[in-house]
């Protein structure tokens, strides 16, 4: 899953240094093409050298070249100057001081499993790895909160939370392996966002530090509050840019009393797109959706020795939760009945999981067949056939393979792009097909990222959804935060 | 509801163009003490004679003076220079654009409802009038989403989605004559927070036009997007300071397929508040928790002459909703069973409103016995007990008279001062007391504001909550929006 794909012309233009000055004004950052000069880099060193404890900096290309890229595979072009590894809050605000003072680029990282190039970091830049910043905290079960460190892992937390009966909602698929600072940084979503919404939702407060250093809490520990300006949602999918998250008051819910799953087979991924507009309709709020298109059906037999494909051209899997989970279920399958070849519905967890074998098993099948290229656009719900339509139809133009499943409720699919791995790079076709699904979402009324965030790879089209006027002031918000322009720059914006 | 409360010295405090230039460091405003200068006011109504149709603009101060102030009763000393009644986006852009050429402060408002102080309009300001733009101008139910300008009334908004089978989920307790523009900018909670969230949660993306008059486009029509900075949020709350709302994509939600409402009868607030901890601990999930205390009990006994006190010295009033509300109301009276001196439960909705009836008539009762100043506080779930205590010791301690009822699943209390009204200002010893009981919230881990907004009112007290660093790093924020800070000067910050 961790092919790295580099794109055409990539290490000239998301350069860290090069795009940081060209995207935020800062063209006094003294960053440079290439990150850090020589003399800004040897003093930032011996400055962190003498300020943090022993093992918290790594240099040389050996120790630091692993931090150079991401899930995304993008690469900005040689390896950073250095790794802090924090493990304190003051680790973080000693680094940034020191950074911005010598106007050296900084990239926050957590796990390193972001799927856009926005943990990326070339020559000259110095990686902020969070990921020893792992402690829980605080856990609150009489108050359904928990106070976590960045580099918690994501199912850990949720883990952490079961033991009372509780749960961490925001459930992106790389939980089992991302950090919830990672996770907050791109404002994640995952399979349950149906009903329990995205990380935005989940995040009551931050300790964050900002580009010079100083230390901000934001929000509260209370469910409602509206003292000042929201910085907790601000910062929440910044990705990095505007402040580096060291702690987040999070906001724990039950785990249902009861879940109920359903799978529906349909002929045509269109057919299980209105069946997903009839559920709407019906006024059913199911807490997953997932819907996998019939190649991805395919793909699953081809790894699997499974027949799903037999069964239909695409797969609705959906679960019900909560103490109405039942009759939440029941009237989905009373909307399902007339439409769907086969319906089945279970209330046991080991049934349930046979039904989500498929969606749990599409992205490992597709990486058997080449580099899965993972796209993310969201769409009005009731456009969810067109943007299929629309993505079949950029496959056909460009003679690329693109395997589709979404998070069908909110509109938010995935497009894969599967590519010949003996390739060195990602090829134009690829890129070409990928814009004229941008272009669709776009036109479709939807969004470039539904969850997986901008980083490097989508900034050639973000000014065509923010439009002229609102790309201004956010590069004047990110000024107010960081008026040199360090914090991963040439990311977001 | 409407009495005018003034503050001790607030003329002086909280005038538009005196706390604007003190506020956003935008010294070089001209906005002066007292707004406008003489000069610039001349040219900019001249200037808006000619742009504005006719009856856009209302000057002289027979006309301007109901817009001196809002719900709160806070006098910002003198009237508004004008009126714009927009009814259009452009007349709002033509409004700003002038203004801010001149360096005219700019007051937005809705319906004028707000309880901090936050539409209060001074001399030698323009209050921009926003409730003739009360359009709702999409209604997709397949989407479940609408489009409406700033001026629809929220209770018409949820009507309206009614006939679809859909709601507007937040419902402050002002829904029936407040704007959707105005709660948006106060980010207005309500009593279905504790399962729908704040308005915030509702709201997707925003028409927003800058200081300067430029029009933005934030957020989207989709449920997911990460693109860019949440502008959205940022506006959400900013109470008029960073951009002014000419429309609203808001989401619509299913109207319950049940509502299963309870009402329990309690010995003291403080055990009606472990109730709902209990309620907590057991993972039930109630769409509204209403706690009322004794005195307020008291108040609906003595003006409509019911018998409430009798039955104990606070009431908890519940609402389960959804296909699992019966299974979740069921859940909710084993936990209450024990401790509650009674319990009633009905799904039948008129016998829920007689349930409901204390708290509908809670504030109506209470203004017949004084003027009541609304407060509005917030506190971690488990303090809620500790708060009220708090607020008790408050009263005690200045000799106010305070009634209590409570958002009880959010934590969020309404402590309500009611004073003589012979008084022609607030006395010292209310202001006093409320001083005592947002230092009490802040000391419980709360927030000074739990949907109501700083506006005026509460920017005493703002810095002790947002800390130096964070209050300097928002008013950089204003300056990014607002440089000139013409727009609702010394409100929010």
């Amino acid at each position: 899953m961790t092919i790295p794909l580099s794109r055409p012309g990539t290490a000239e233009r998301t350069g860290a240094g090069d795009t940081g000055a060209e995207d935020t004004g800062a063209g006094d950052t003294g960053a440079g093409d290439t990150g850090a000069g020589d003399r800004d880099a040897t003093a930032l060193l011996a400055a962190l050298r003498r300020a943090l404890p022993d093992g918290a900096l790594s240099t040389g290309s050996d120790a630091t070249g692993p931090y150079a890229t991401d899930r995304s595979g993008s690469h900005p072009g040689g390896v950073p100057l250095a790794v802090v590894h924090a493990t304190r809050t003051e680790h973080v605000q000693t680094a940034l001081r020191h950074a911005h003072a010598l106007r050296v680029p900084v990239v926050p990282r957590g796990a390193g499993t972001g799927l856009s190039g926005g943990a990326s970091a070339g020559t000259g830049s110095v990686v902020l790895d969070l990921s020893r910043m792992n402690r829980i905290l605080e856990l609150r079960p009489e108050e359904q909160i928990a106070v976590v460190e960045p580099g918690v892992i994501t199912a850990e937390l949720d883990r952490a939370a079961g033991e009372f009966g509780l749960r961490y909602a925001p459930d992106p698929a790389s939980a089992a392996i991302s950090t919830v600072g990672g996770n907050i940084a791109t404002n994640a979503g995952g399979l349950r966002c149906a009903k329990y919404g995205v990380t935005r939702d989940a995040v009551l407060g931050l300790d964050a530090v900002l580009a010079d250093g100083t230390l901000i809490r934001t929000g509260r520990r209370t469910v409602k509050g509206v003292t000042g300006y929201d910085l907790t949602g601000l910062l929440t999918g910044s990705e990095g840019t505007l402040g580096v998250i060291t702690a987040a008051t999070v906001r724990l819910r039950p785990v249902p009393a009861e879940t109920v799953t359903v799978a529906a087979y349909f002929a045509t991924f269109a057919e299980g797109a209105e069946a997903v507009s009839a559920l709407t309709a019906a006024r059913v709020e199911p807490a997953m959706a997932e819907l996998l298109d019939g190649p991805v059906l395919g793909a699953v037999d081809d790894a699997q020795g499974t027949d799903l494909r037999s069964r239909g051209g695409a797969v609705l899997l959906l679960q019900c939760d909560g103490r109405g989970a039942a009759a939440e279920a029941d009237a989905a399958v009373r909307q399902l009945g007339g439409r769907a070849a086969s319906v089945e519905v279970t209330g046991d967890p080991a049934e349930a999981d046979r039904l989500l074998a498929a969606r749990r098993l599409a992205l490992p099948s597709l990486e058997r067949l080449g580099r899965p290229l993972i796209e993310d656009i969201a769409v009005p719900r009731s456009q969810l056939a067109a943007a299929v339509r629309a993505i079949d139809a950029a496959a056909d133009r460009h003679g690329v393979r693109i395997f589709t499943f979404a998070h069908a409720a909110d509109g938010n699919l995935h497009p894969i792009l599967v590519l010949d791995p003996s390739l060195p790079a990602v090829p134009d076709a690829a890129w070409q097909a990928a814009g004229d699904i941008f272009a669709a979402a776009l036109r479709l009324g939807g969004t470039l990222t539904g969850e997986h965030g901008v980083g490097t790879l989508k900034r050639r089209w973000l000014g065509d959804e923010l439009g002229p006027d609102q790309h201004a002031l956010q590069r004047r918000l990110k000024t107010a935060f960081d008026p040199h322009g360090i914090l991963n720059p040439g990311k977001a914006l």
